[in-house]
């Protein structure tokens, strides 16, 4: 059996790849050592992923190494910061050598694609457990923070949602005969739905290609409407909402229309960034958003007037009844 | 049932404490914003404690926070750097505020004394896990690090060790008659050693008072023979360690040889540092301990030659037969 070392070492200890001047010391000290570029800020984040919580027991190690590393690269992208630089924390129950070579292999060909190091972590005996935590770099007033919305602002969201949450519920058999025919464990259009479920992009470009645009910006993890709800309490401000505008995903645009709804307000898993910035932002949102080959949907507006306001293709008031995904209240 | 929201907002968002110029923002947006002082290092580290395996599933929750930010600080102490703010990733079984206020507490108070910003985190369901990331700050040339022993070297330690291990010993009930008659559950004894286990003081400001004076360094987690081992192959060097001057703890030390021997080679949880420091700076070591007001005992001398040869008080090479505890090899 590999010891803790052994492991850590065959596993996740690799040369530098990215040779960033902001690495000083990587993998293997008590203590990694960054130097942010001069007059730079450090965006920092961190996530835990549970077996049972945020993927099942089963899961595709190589997709699961993927999603890890992009749910912490989407908190970066939402504060339009550059990719660093990551910590790993890890535990295992055991050690399966195999399980290890595709769950290093899916997260460190994420962390190549952004340039994003790994520079320290930690393993340990235990229920399976992962935590990342991540660092990237933006300019002093730069971010885009949570309570920067303003009254009058457009709101949009990038690529589609929902996707991911029907496969969820796909796999949950939470949705019967209310579901298109086509969308059976294991067919084509379910795939499509799942790959939005465990393998989400982050939208790292959009978010840095948004610096000096956007005013606030947050990253949909537990749903539209819950993730919106903190940028409007820390901006104290609210919104209107046009919810039959709400980009749905490929496979939920072929479902009914209260499926649709519920499930691109109130999804999760998205990993799409939600943003707002004022009106006569919109060329310099879409010229963004092309540099970024991300594509960009205005939804609605903040309003000074707080609370969530949702309306229909008719523009009439919609009285949806909205839970966001909260981990202790959802079981 | 609290929801995760206001869980998080609850026990561990507060006034920031410190004042520290390097904090941006704190909790509560997607990520955090430190700023290094002009020209200062950030230095990095993380470590992961899981129910059963770093601690006993009925530990007292108070001293259970302070010992998972004092195992981080550790690192930020054997790599010289002043620390500035962590983030905590928490994954629990359910919320009981009743542990939750007692674990925050013990926590932050130990914060405080550093003070050491709680920056950022993330709270999930799931099996008892505390993952802490830290972040302090040194000047480039300045850290401690693992590969800069030299032979000739002297090898110093901080503290004492080996009453953590004498305490899990008596918990595990390991030992029976060769220890002390006072070593009982619930004793004073075993109290004062159990209080090393439980407690651990990160020795952080002489981590820092040796910049400039000490090579290398490590914090003694896993045993002293171990954990000098990753300083002896990262320096491609080897050591000569006076066995019977090491310093036992208070408990450890009315123990026999053997077991004296053991513990303070082979113990665990110590969270002392080791370090090495060039001969002719043995009073800027003593100076520098003294005005970090901790104890410092020369252990041993760096060697050319690889390998770890231990000596007894007779000058006498000894064959110990030491196991380092290792998180996948120990059961």
């Amino acid at each position: 059996m590999l010891s803790e070392f052994d492991l850590i070492s065959r596993y996740f200890t690799r040369a530098p790849r990215s040779n960033l001047a902001q690495i000083a010391l990587g993998v293997g000290d008590d203590c990694a050592l960054l130097i942010p570029g001069a007059g730079k800020q450090l965006a920092i984040s961190t996530d835990m992923l549970v077996e049972g919580r945020h993927f099942f027991p089963d899961a595709d190690p190589f997709t699961l190494g993927h999603k890890c590393l992009a749910v912490n690269l989407s908190d970066l992208a939402a504060m339009g910061a550059r990719p660093l630089a990551f910590t790993l924390a890890l535990a295992l129950p055991a050690v399966h050598e195999e399980w290890l070579a595709a769950f290093s292999g899916g997260l460190l060909a994420l962390a190549d694609e952004h340039q994003c190091e790994l520079i320290g972590g930690d393993t340990t005996k235990g229920p399976l457990n992962i935590c990342i935590t991540v660092f990237g770099e933006t300019a002093p007033g730069q971010a885009l923070r949570r309570d920067a919305a303003q009254a009058g602002d457009d709101i949009w969201v990038s690529g589609t949602l929902g996707d991911a949450r029907l496969a969820l519920a796909v796999y949950r058999q939470e949705l019967g005969a209310e579901l298109s025919a086509d969308l059976k464990l294991g067919s084509d259009s379910f795939k499509l739905a799942a790959t939005r479920m465990h393998q989400p992009t982050p939208r790292v470009a959009l978010g840095q290609a948004l610096r000096g645009i956007a005013h606030a910006a947050i990253d949909i993890s537990d749903g539209l409407a819950g993730d919106l709800g903190h940028i409007l309490a820390r901006s104290s401000v609210g919104a209107t909402l046009a919810v039959d505008s709400l980009p749905a995903g490929a496979v939920l645009g072929r479902q009914n229309l209260a499926i649709r709804r519920h499930f691109t307000l109130a999804g999760g898993d998205d990993y799409e960034l939600c943003f707002t910035a004022a009106a006569d932002q919109r060329g310099a949102v879409l010229a963004a958003a092309q540099s970024a080959a991300t594509a960009v949907t205005r939804i609605g507006s903040i309003d000074a007037q707080h609370g969530l306001r949702l309306r229909d293709a008719g523009n009439s008031t919609l009285d949806l009844q909205l839970a966001s995904f909260d981990h202790f209240l959802s079981t």
